[in-house]
Order: C-alpha cells, then structure tokens, then sequence
C-alpha cells in the first residue's frame, strides 16, 4: 500500500509555522496579479495597515510589511537603529535569541548576551540587573516566544516598560506568538515589535510584519539604514507620500493576508487568540495524559509552541518520518542541542479539535510502535477537559 | 455606468512587472502550506534549482532562490562581495543602474560613476576605458535591461568576458529580462546575475533569484556578508546539507514559480524569448504605427519594455488613469526626470496577440479622447506584419 497511496495535500500541520491555511485564505491568494503602482494596490495595503494596527494593538506605531520572512524582520530592526558599537542587550535562551544576537553583531553592535539555560527565560528581576549594569545600552532585544525551546517570556509588558522607562528601546521577536498571546504594543510600551504572516495569523509565509513606537523611530530617523532593503525610512517615506512600497511587493502573499486578518476580526482578536491557547492547553494535557514530559517548567511553557522530551530511546528522525508517513501528520524536531530530545508541536491559527485529536492519537499509535506505550484514552479525556472551554 | 460597471479583476497588466500570470500557474499556487523541513519541500527546492539553471543558462553557478524582491538580490549581491573601500565600478543610465550604486555604497563601497545620457546605455568601449582607468576594481555592476527608459545594454557578453579577463567580478542586474532576452551565464562569464519572478517568468512577485559563478563564490567565501538575511554562504550551506533554506521562504511562491518554469521549459527557453521578442517588436511597429515616439534610439530598444515619448501636451497621470479606467489597461509611467515624459508598457511573460492589439488600440482610442489623433489602422497592420513570425 505505501506505494500506492503516496503523501499526497493531506498532511496535517502541527510544526510551528508555517500553519495550515483555511480555503478562504488559499482562495483570497488565487488571483491574477495587478499592478503595485495603482489605486487597488494602494486600497490594500493601507487595509492591511489598519488591520495590522489591529492586530498589534497601536494606534501610532507605524507599520511596516516587508517582503521577507520574519528574519528579515528582526533584520529590519536591527539595521535600523544600530550604529557599530552601539550596546545592546540580548539576552539568550534558544535560537531565535541567538539569532537576534548574530544579527546585531553584523550590524557592529557591542552584543551584551547573557545566558539562561534551555527551557527557561529571563524575568523581570534579570532584565533589571542587566540593564542597571549596563545603563549605557541603547537596546534590548527580546524573543516573545523563544520558538525552539517552547518558552514564553512572563513578564514582557513589565520589562519593556522598565526599558522604556530608562530609555532603552526594546527590540521584540513575537514572530511564533504574534495573533496567539496578549501583546500590547502600545500600552506595554514595545519599541518595535517583529511578527510574520506563517505563525498564529494563519496566512502564507513570506512577509515581516513590523511595529515601531516614536521613540524608536526618533532614534531611526537619526540613524544611518545599514541595509537599503530593509530601509524602513524609505518604506514610511514611500508609504506616506503615495500608499506604496519602494520595491515590487509580494501581492499574493498580501491578498492573502487581507483575508487572514478578516477571519481574525470577525472573531475578534481576543477570541482568536483565546481559541488557540485553549487548544494548547489541551494539547499539553493530552501529552501530558500521554506519559510525556513537557520540556520547559510550567511557568515557562508556551501557548504556541508544545516542546516534548522523548521518552528515552525513542529516535527523532524515525519518530517524525513515522508519523509523517503513516498517520500524515508533521511535527518539528528540535534544534542544536536540543536534537534529538524534543520534538515540538506548533498550536497555531486555525487548529482546531480536529487536529487536536488526531495529531494525540496518532502521536500515541506511533509511540507503541516504538515500544512506548501511551495511555491514550487519559489523554482524550484531560483533552475533553480543556476543550469544553472553546 | 462608471458607478454600476468598476474596475475588476479583468485588467490586462502591461506594466514592466509584475505580468498577467496563467491560469495554470494561479492554480499552482493555490494550495496548502508545507513543511518547509520536509521532504516535499526538498524535492521542490532541488527540482526549482535545476529549472534555474536552465533558465540561467549555467552549470556550475550556484542557484540562490531568496524571499525578497528583485533588489533584494541586488542587495544579496553586493552585501556579499564588498568590503568597505572596495572599488566598483557602476556606469549610471536609469533608476535601476542608479540603485546599484545606491545599494553599493551602503556597504561602503567606493563607488565609481559614469553617467550616461538617459535613452542609451554604455557600450564596450566605454567600459573598456573605465577598466583601463580603475585597473583596481573589484567589481562591475551592470543593469543589462535598465527598466527605468527602456534600454538593453548590447553589447553584455564582450563586457562580461572583459571584466572577466581582467579579473574583475561582473554584478548583473537582469531582472526586467532574465527569460526575456538571451543570456548565457556560463558562455557570457557573468558573474553574479540577479533575476526575479515576476517578470519575463511570468510568475508572482516575492522572490529574487541569483546565479553565482565559481570565481565570485571565492570572493564571497573570503568576505564577511555584511546582512545576516542575505548572507549567501549560509544560503549555500543549508542547500548543501539538507536542501532547505536557511529562513522560512515564501513556499507558494516556489509552487507557482515552479510550474512557471515547467510552461517555459515545455515551449523551450529560446521560443519563450522569441515569442516575447516578437512581440515586442510588434509594439514597437504598433507604437511609430499610432505615430508616436519611441523613447531610446533604436540600437538600445529593450526587448522587454517599451518607453514611448508623450505627445506634446498629453497629460501623463490622466492618460493612464484614463487607459486603466475606460479600458482596463496599465501602463506605468516615467521616473524622476522622465517623470510625466514617457510612457513605458512592460512586454514580458504570457503576452500574446491579444493583449497587443488591444493595448494599441486601446492608446490610439485614448490619444483622441486627448486630442491627438492616431493612424490605429496602419498600427495594426505594421503589428500584424511582425506578428507572422509568431
């Protein structure tokens, strides 16, 4: 049978990003291309603009959709406010904090890093004694939701507040969490905030999503763009004088953003994001109720992004190709010295009980496979639990 | 009826990019998200190589696919080759070719102009005497179709084979004609060529795509990238050990872009062009047919982008809006000085008789709606004489 019925459009996607796409979504991004120097294109992004605005809770900040992953975001952040040995505080706690290091380090920033172990990330008192030591930093950079790991910083509203307050800016990486969790841009006081369109606002990858509060943009008009790409003083110029994009922009992935952004307000922001962290909360229960252990501590753990160890002797590759082939469903693997002893859920946008139910029961078939065996029907039940609230 | 009947999806896009897509390629795209760590996606990305390098014309040149705009390669281009105080050499004749330099000297290059009169572009000679003069040149920047006049630099193959005998690394921005004009990276010793999708491939915009000889790859391999996103040896690197990107691409763009280069390679690479070719020179006819004026003397005529003069006394911004409004046709208009002078009307991709006949029809009908009078009749038949051929 397996070589007759091949993998074919049903995998169900549970990595942490990108997500499934509804039809609406996939529909919305079937059309024919019109021209970005034209009244349609205008009409659409100064849509998208407000929805986004929407979406990261500012009235102010200005908004930016550049044409590139969310790395490029962080990139678009960085190279903006940086001036070569400019101080920046980065602390690191996965991947995607080290990265957000890397990136300021190309920039020539003098890269204040300080080291929490894997599963955990900085509180308010850390980011204090950080920035009491180093009153000169121009920036800190944080990560939201620390994507490989599957930790999510407690205390963001207060940390980038006590930034504020001491006039350093803040530098967010929401990308896996942005649409999934509170996030006030403008009452927390973010300076500039990172998201993309492939996690929680279920719409296809390819674009940054961008937040930049007055103080930062005070600081980035004064600051030489390091990059011409990602020159956001080109896009504000562009976008204020005439509703356009400095270079061609990708207009499906738009077309399908405007639709994604619709499903969320007709919802409404706090019910969306409501649904998916009651969805991964019955996704930690159920693996949980599986006999599996949740890598970060609870108070770490994120609403996006499900970290599981495995159970001892069970190989990741074999474990994921597995369940990719037999029951069509993907998770993600872990990363740097995490591989090998997580595999990650991603809990994000459109996810539902559907795929709730199936990516447990098939996570646990495929554990007996393997030797494990998982007690699926406690699972389901603390699952039920959970769900009873959506 | 201008209330009752608006401007829907029925406009013939005939701007230099983004072009009318297919059906097939619409429908390509129209599919749910993958996991860009799964097999599918490999195979996507290795089958998406090798339809590159045939579209390239190259071998050994290593195929980079990048989430970004056509300058956004520009920029991988430069960010990767230069060191601060390098010395390239940017001859100007356009916006684009004016971009090169822009984005070149961002990274600290010492940028050496020569500009040209707007309408022509720099001949063998003249970069012969600018590589006489800068024997210390690291590298040309070139854009082979400046898309800002509608202009093609003829004389690209000698130029590149010169720079190349002198050690000198060519930087090629033919992203208005890569898939529109021959181009032999290999044969013509162009060392880093720059295309994008949504242009002469006929499909969506939001990827830059780059082909990278082996001389320009040692250079790469000894200079720090000077951007984390567009740092090409990790691009390289990723593709070589697992055939994934390095940050989430923009996948539905690979799919369309995928089965964009499948109609290409089903007709042939040098029957696309020529079809494009015919059918620009078809407008060429079209346009002196309305008896208007064809902006660049003839020897620089781009193949892909036709600029037409204005008559005396014809107001840009109202004959477009008019040409979209009453006939559903775009054109773009000029750049800064050109601005209001010029028109341009892209010939790129899946054109066809159809779309000509009416966008010259559809200029001559307006021409008199502005007072200018045009033979449509010896238009059609001087198009009709070219488009035999087809």
């Amino acid at each position: 049978m397996a070589n007759v019925v091949k993998r074919m459009n049903d995998i169900v996607l549970m990595v942490p990003g990108p997500t499934m796409l509804s039809e609406r979504v996939i529909r919305a991004m079937s059309r024919q291309a019109i021209n970005h120097r034209s009244e349609p294109f205008r009409k659409l992004y100064k849509r998208l603009v407000e929805k986004l605005r929407y979406i990261f809770r500012t009235e102010k900040g200005e908004i930016f959709i550049l044409t590139s992953s969310g790395t490029g975001g962080m990139e678009a952040a960085l190279a903006n406010i940086i001036e070569p040995n400019d101080k920046v505080i980065v602390p690191i706690y996965g991947n995607f904090s080290q990265r957000m290091a890397d990136i300021a380090r190309v920039y020539g920033a003098n890269v204040i890093c300080k080291r929490y172990p894997l599963g955990e990330a900085p509180r308010l008192e850390d980011i204090k004694a950080l920035l009491d030591e180093h009153e000169d930093a121009k920036a800190l950079a944080l990560v939201y939701n620390e994507t490989s790991t599957g930790v999510v910083v407690r205390e963001l509203e207060a940390i980038c507040r006590e930034a504020r307050r001491r006039g350093v800016l803040t530098v967010v990486d929401a990308i896996s969490i942005l649409g999934g969790e509170k996030l006030e841009v403008d009452a927390w006081k973010v300076d500039i905030c990172i998201g993309a369109t492939q996690k929680c606002l279920a719409a296809p990858p390819g674009l940054a999503l961008l937040s930049v509060s007055q103080e930062a943009w005070e600081v980035i008009e004064k600051t030489k763009a390091k990059s011409y790409y990602f020159d956001l003083k080109r896009y504000k110029r562009f976008r204020e004088e005439k509703w356009e994009t400095p270079f061609t922009p990708a207009l499906h992935l738009m077309f399908a953003l405007d639709e994604a952004l619709d499903m969320i307000r007709e919802v409404g922001l706090d019910n969306w994001i409501m649904r998916q962290k009651i969805c991964s909360e019955a996704l930690y229960e159920g693996i949980e109720g599986l006999g599996l252990e949740i890598f970060p501590k609870r108070e770490w753990r994120s609403p996006t992004v499900i970290a599981v160890r495995y159970p001892q002797g069970i190989d990741d590759v074999k474990f994921r190709n597995r369940l990719a082939d037999i029951y069509h469903i993907e998770v993600a693997g872990g990363f740097g010295e995490l591989r090998g002893k997580i595999f990650r859920i991603g809990c994000m946008g459109i996810v539902s009980r559907k795929e709730l139910f199936v990516v447990v029961t098939s996570i646990a078939d495929n554990l007996t496979y393997f030797g494990y065996r998982a007690d699926v029907g406690a699972a389901i039940s603390r699952m039920s639990e959970v769900l009873r609230r959506l």
